[in-house]
């Protein structure tokens, strides 16, 4: 049997602002742009977690998706969905929320509960619009 | 010549939350849920203008689409991308940001704008998420 | 207040086949093609669900869509989600499983559920495939 | 039996520009923009052609989608797709190829074939971009 | 002249059921929960076929997609299009018909009919639903 | 920190075809099919750049987006946005305008102007119709 990679997508609608708090209003305006309106803005993120493996012979699962989707929820979404990126999440505090840390955050959370069954993290990708998205393959460099 | 509907689409990203000063934090969230969230949440909005009329005889347009792009940039998604709809919009103030709230107060300000150019506005939809939108018709009820 | 329409969207997959009893394998394949394929076939259906109303006072909502949502999964999504149209369906049943007739069904399966909570509903769209679907106004032809 | 709405997208991928012979280069260019560019551009159209009226007993259709699909095909699709608006259609020669235009006479050449059929076709939407699209209702005007 | 990558997308409408005829229907439901229906559900699945090699010289391609096209409807498309993946399809006979093992399998019809044109297989995506995917490299491990 | 890749997408219009000029009518039409049409046809071509690298320390950016976008805009979108492709952009002069070979072209504008400002190009792609698309990744070969 030979290696598949399986992804699911769930989805969090999350508020935040890029902001760094020892810069000035100006300079964070400068190097931020729109997005570090002070009173915050928002997206509808989309988060595709894909995991590599061998199906399995008896069931032809790489890993049963009820099972992700659970850890998914359980650890991100539950966490990020209908919150502040900046302030409501314990695992964001004092990063700066871009979608590249973000993503990289996700993966240190979700990596090691995907492993306990069995499974192995492959590729974390987070989309904030129709326009950006980031790739993270746990520091990998496949090109 | 004929009447046809033409539609515009526009973006914009957002910070909101569902929550009424007067109330409780345990009748907001028994209203609201995870939309009251105190800290916000956001979306990414599409915003769908449809204007009808005759096709000009010349142009073939019922409004140009630069015209309509730039009065919808210029009276909506400038005053709210990249903003908190509950805080930073004056037009907004002191309304419940529901969706079909918001959706109506569009309504109300590109009207009138449209009507400047000798065109006619005929809908308005605003898609909150992939799962979520409103459709607005000034009032009318086509069906 | 003016009238707005709101709609949620949800989905299922299911199998069907279009086929008629009393007609040959012959009449069959010849009316309805592929789609008669004795052993089944699928799709992931896309229920969009319009409601129409005066957005409420106090909440800004024409219908709360978690009871909306809880509605369609109660009475459509979890009789018709990973079930064959033709046989698992009681409200289904001896009926040519079309998708303009399921819509019809979906409607008049839903109409009163929402009524009984002060909403109207207003539109079915059921979507096959990207380039097949269905538009129910519980009978009225708005055009 | 009711009265039911159905769909069928399909596609065209055509050249086309925004030009007035009797006119100036300038003045094409203040009007038209981009759009007038002499060398064409071109768009991935989406068709969509919405047909009324009430299932069949038998079949549950309104119109079998395999004829509806071949008729604009034959029609439309096969006189359109890879090629120039402006120059290659017989039945667009001398018009403004705006897509306004193009869908009123989509519904011209469409309606009488589908009328052959015993349908009746109720709604023609040409999408020109993700953000630009056209609705013609044969010159009804339900909103 | 470098190494592009092309991929064709084609479609299939397809029932299918995961089930273990050595099981029980109680161990059936506990490992696959709704995807055991007995009657069977369905996808519309999207298939994503990439090829990989240098541009012709002449014609700029890497492999005609007319040619790839044609390849994909004639191993799989017409295979498995408005058919039941567990009863209908004789190279899946079998077969625990995952999304996963679907990929394979697919991958093992196409690689060497691509070869013979000369070109090179290079990944399979199998899209079941918008919410899951799988993507098979021929057993190769990119990331 | 560790290497993340984002993406932008920006899209253009425009017209080609191909067609070799020291080939007969037939010869074209022989090989490129209906892509040989005399008068173009066109595409609303989807463009996604990606760039790796680590995230900034103080901004959590690989790349400023409004710096990538205001590249990909000005080496790319500006010459081929409402153009022809074989006739209108200098540096497509003389090439086959398949898919692949702009990708290529692209690659090779933009690599440079990415690098400048110390970003990486990782990958480009290039979508030509919802069913057909290349990626390039400067010549490596991932899988």
């Amino acid at each position: 049997m030979s290696t598949v990679y399986i992804t699911r997508r769930e989805r969090f609608n999350a508020a935040h602002k890029l902001w760094r708090e020892e810069w000035s209003d100006e300079q964070n305006e400068a190097v931020f742009g729109r997005c570090s309106n002070k009173n915050w803005h928002g997206h509808n993120f989309e988060l595709f977690v894909t995991v590599k493996g061998k199906p399995d012979e008896k069931t032809g699962f790489v890993i049963d998706l009820k099972t992700l989707s659970d850890i998914i929820k359980r650890e991100i979404i539950d966490h990020l969905d209908h919150r502040n990126l900046n302030l409501d999440v314990p695992f964001l505090k004092g990063l700066m929320a871009s979608t590249e840390n973000v993503a990289i955050k996700i993966w240190e959370r979700l990596a090691p509960k995907i492993a306990e069954t069995g499974g192995e993290l492959a590729k974390i990708k987070l989309v904030e619009t129709e326009n950006n998205f980031v790739e993270y393959y746990g520091g990998k460099e496949p090109f």
